[in-house]
């Protein structure tokens, strides 16, 4: 990734600016000096908004790993490996999880992990120091994609290098297109989709609903299940498709603190991958419901906020990311309810309450 | 499901089944007489083994649930509700997941629910009263079907009722065909399968594993992605396709106490579905491993048992499911190294292993 216009990923650059790394360990070493490495110091602090894209990221603010103690040369030598690990994985085109990573250490004598935190963790300071990804690096979590279901067809380069156009209502079944871990343009390309809008949504059963009912045939939709906090490949999947299609995202969730979340992770990306927000969050993203207001409006069934609600409550009264006048509005009434309502709440009022009425009369109010 | 044999799904019987329950109780009340329904006591000790599908079922033992008391009376009163319910949704050919069921009876005043877990268990009865499944009176679970990547051709109805061919190789991406909730035969049938196995895999890393290496088309496999604990729909769907396809299931899971269960409840069914063990358990599903042995003989990266996985290990010396000697002598050995190990442990030996020697050497072994 050098740069949010790169069309096809290039593996040889990648390859060539891990490669750099080890260099400069190697030539500090040959010059008889101390090896360090230096990246951004990944705190709360250090997150800072960037205009031009609309996300939050690193700041300047940086730290130093050198060999000078144990702790830094094992760091040192262990980056080496993982260096090493993945130059290969290219060479080969294979590709591996970040728990067989892990094991795989168990070959690496001095250099083996103790847990899989720390691997994970150096595969993250890799991403942030060569301003890649670790889907550039082949490295894949174990945390599956979510669903998509409505009239997007796309082209899925599948594993033997074939490409397959799929049309994600009419070629699937029930279930949907499962989004695969990778979904850059080497992978997947959209073709076409006449839908108005993308409705991403937190839990399999209102997908499930909304499928049923033929919300994405009746409103020219394209309905996604985000699967709770959204996977990486999922993000990057609708950021794509909603910048490349030119098509809006709805984020529906329930309504409580974590949903919201849920939300911003969509929308301006989560902290653990600040590094990579603009190619993972979508500003445009807008959030449906359930509100707070929802609750009240449509006296939905509720459970009373716990202690840990309102404290996530409050800390997103003071979260950058809430700062706007509807999302203080709406927490400052939540926290007065003292309530929260799930998406299938709605189901109060019949199975078709949410697809006949709930959607399209929020979906009105915001100018759909 | 009035026995095993039955091909379509009919839901005019299995309404009239449980209009049949409600017209008993109108009766008794029409007589005079306190109305009530007797039902298999659900405990560990009335679970006998059925020699006929070689599956563990509920034994004779019964309980009587009256309306004597207010809560006996309140349960049948739900009972009511939630048969009407059911068979409006037979009638308008609507399904719904538990929980919208749950949020549905706060519109039925007095036998409203209290929880989740009250309308999960009321389902159940009904199951066990009717002889059906829930999938029979269009409910489902908010839990996500388990993907298949292989060639295997098999023909689902969508919500439209067009049915559509889909090869689970050719005609999906890489991520594999989504197992949908239903997979009975009015909505999915079975095509043609050249496949000499099924491996069922617990852990997403290695079902992706199997799939990068090419696996399926090498080994002539099927691979199926359990996800943990098995979905009812994926148990169902491994025990249809190896009896109608006549193909052997083999699982492939991690080396722990809490994976045998999962093999345990893929072969011969779960405690708390004891009453659909001939629906959804494989009785001739075999476990590949890892075994205990296989930490030993391939010197695995382990970790030690937990108090909690050796309490759960001498539990299953004295199940009667783990009863052969085979299980025995590997679950005494586990034991006795006081160690578990992980299937993507593995990767140890570099990330082609798992296909190129362990699984050959252990599919050798069990005679394929």
């Amino acid at each position: 990734m050098s740069g949010a216009k790169k069309d096809e990923r290039d593996y040889a650059e990648v390859q060539a600016k891990l490669y750099n790394i080890a260099e400069e360990i190697y030539d500090s070493i040959d010059a008889v000096q101390i090896p360090h490495m230096s990246l951004p110091s990944r705190t709360k602090k250090n997150i800072v908004f960037n205009k031009q894209h609309h996300v939050w990221k690193y700041g300047r603010s940086r730290t130093q790993r050198t060999a000078k103690d144990l702790n830094g040369a094992y760091t040192l030598l262990r980056t080496l490996y993982m260096i090493d690990f993945i130059g290969d994985m290219i060479s080969q085109q294979k590709s591996s999880t970040l728990r067989e990573m892990y094991y795989i250490s168990e070959g690496w004598d001095m250099a083996k992990f103790h847990d899989q935190d720390e691997s994970n963790r150096l595969a993250e300071d890799l991403e942030i120091v060569t301003f890649s990804m670790r889907e550039d690096f082949k490295l894949r979590p174990e945390e599956d994609g979510a669903r998509v279901l409505g009239n997007l067809t796309l082209e899925e380069k599948n594993r033997k290098g074939i490409k397959k156009r799929i049309n994600c209502r009419d070629d699937v079944g029930d279930s949907g297109y499962g989004i695969p871990y990778n979904v850059e343009r080497d992978k997947i390309k959209f073709i076409d989709s006449d839908a108005d809008f993308i409705v991403a949504i937190e839990t399999g059963g209102m997908f499930d609903r909304l499928v049923e009912n033929g919300f994405d045939e009746d409103s020219r939709a394209i309905v996604l299940h985000l699967k709770g906090q959204p996977a990486r490949s999922t993000r990057r999947f609708m950021k794509r498709l909603s910048e490349e299609q030119n098509i809006p995202v709805i984020v529906f969730t329930d309504g409580d603190p974590w949903s919201y979340r849920i939300f911003a992770s969509v929308a301006y990306g989560a902290i653990k991958t600040a590094h990579l927000s603009e190619y993972l969050a979508t500003p445009t993203a807008q959030f449906l419901g359930v509100t707070p207001s929802d609750i009240v409006n449509y006296e939905l069934p509720s459970d009373k906020l716990t202690d840990g609600d309102v404290n996530a409550l409050k800390a997103e009264l003071t979260d950058p990311r809430f700062k706007d006048g509807f999302w203080q509005d709406e927490i400052k009434l939540q926290l007065k309810l003292g309530k929260k309502s799930e998406q299938q709440a709605l189901a109060k009022y019949g199975l078709d309450f949410v697809t006949d009425t709930y959607l399209p009369e929020k979906l009105g109010e915001m100018g759909f």
